[in-house]
């Protein structure tokens, strides 16, 4: 998988991540210099490239004089995920993606669910948008410290979690309004697809459905803005808990 | 200016822009047939192209067979957004975009404001992206519905606001946590370009800051998200006092 840009190759070198190649465009630049001196640290051979060489292996040309080329995106278990949850000593808060087709969107909310601190994330195998090069660019390196299990089925997770105790939450038009709800213990988050939603099977497994006030015309929020507005719901809350 | 793919052609038609062409794949398929009718209905003509006009036509190949050729974006004044806001008879609630330069982020911007009912959007003429085809597209059709404010001095528009009464609020990492900020009465929040932020004369302008907190490695949430969650936190304090 390729990296590329200041900021996602930056993220990448400081992650657990094994890098395979970097290329770097010599700049007289302080994200340059500090990609370069983070590789010397962590003994990894920078290669010096010019324009016509980086525009060859850029797969977007935007990589502002730095690449690299990791091994293949790195899923984790839903164990991995259930594991790391129960480590923070804190309510479980993790997020399920219900067929986010579009790898911008998924890059997005990858980016804003490391931010929220979220333990993991889950999406599916089909139908479903994987962790390519374009979400891993969105996520501007959020996706190297985010925990993601990519599951055959979305509903057997769901019941997994269920039998772990952790309130499924399905972001939906027709729930409860979302500042109602409690949301203050071990939460899932269920974001559905671009198009269709949270599916109607998988609503039905989830605890609760709630729902974010929309005034405009247009009618509905990108799935990407949702996630984020009712992640920080989710922290807004435990703030007054402790958590 | 064009405007292309399903979604936003409808919003369009059922917004005041004025459609100079409009360009349809024949296809048995409900969205379509909706564009078509609308057309018929605002006296718009309707051109049936074939799949080779419409790549043609296309900017971004995204035109899932529906295209509209509009007048360039109609930018709103500063005091129209004023007397918009005074109309609702509601505190208000306008954004100021302090240097957002990707398209991308503006249009995003642009849909999840649309959606938290904003009254109007303060964008500076320079060193900032304008409602170009990119940013129209991504704002799927919201802004055909939004009043967008293009001002040569932000800094201007602020001190103006401030002779309103309405509180300017910053979103900048070192402001007072949002949660513990009372953004009940008119407010306009400020969000920072992608880079630097809310520049610090602008910052020294603003009544106040407020931060979001956030866990994470990579540390700093994308401009649009931010602005989603810091509205729709507005949005639910507003709840509770009636508006």
């Amino acid at each position: 998988m390729t990296v590329e840009g200041k900021n996602p190759v930056k993220e990448l070198l400081n992650s657990s991540a094994t890098i395979e190649k970097l290329y770097v465009i010599k700049a007289q630049d302080p994200q340059i210099s500090y990609i370069i001196a983070k590789a010397l640290e962590r003994k990894i051979k920078v290669i010096y490239a010019d324009k016509e060489l980086m525009a060859k292996l850029s797969p977007t040309g935007k990589h502002q004089g730095a690449l690299a080329v990791t091994t293949d995106f790195k899923y984790a278990e839903l164990q991995d995920v259930l594991d790391a949850a129960k480590q923070k000593g804190k309510p479980h808060f993790i997020l399920i993606l219900d067929g986010i087709e579009d790898p911008h969107n998924l890059g997005a909310i990858i980016r804003v669910a490391e931010c929220a601190g979220i333990d993991g994330i889950i999406i599916g195998k089909h139908r479903a948008a994987g962790v390519t090069d374009a979400a891993v660019k969105v996520s501007a390196g959020a996706s190297a410290h985010v925990l993601i299990a990519r599951v055959t089925n979305i509903n057997d997770a769901i019941r997994k979690l269920k039998d772990e105790f952790i309130n499924i939450v399905a972001a939906d038009m027709d729930g409860e309004p979302i500042y109602d709800a409690r949301l203050t213990g071990d939460v899932a988050l269920v974001i559905g697809g671009e198009g269709a939603g949270v599916r109607e099977l998988t609503k039905k497994l989830c605890d609760k459905s709630v729902s974010l006030p929309v005034f405009g015309k247009v009618n509905s929020l990108n799935a990407s803005a949702a996630c984020g507005i009712a992640a920080y719901e989710v922290i807004r809350q435990r703030r007054g808990v402790g958590a």
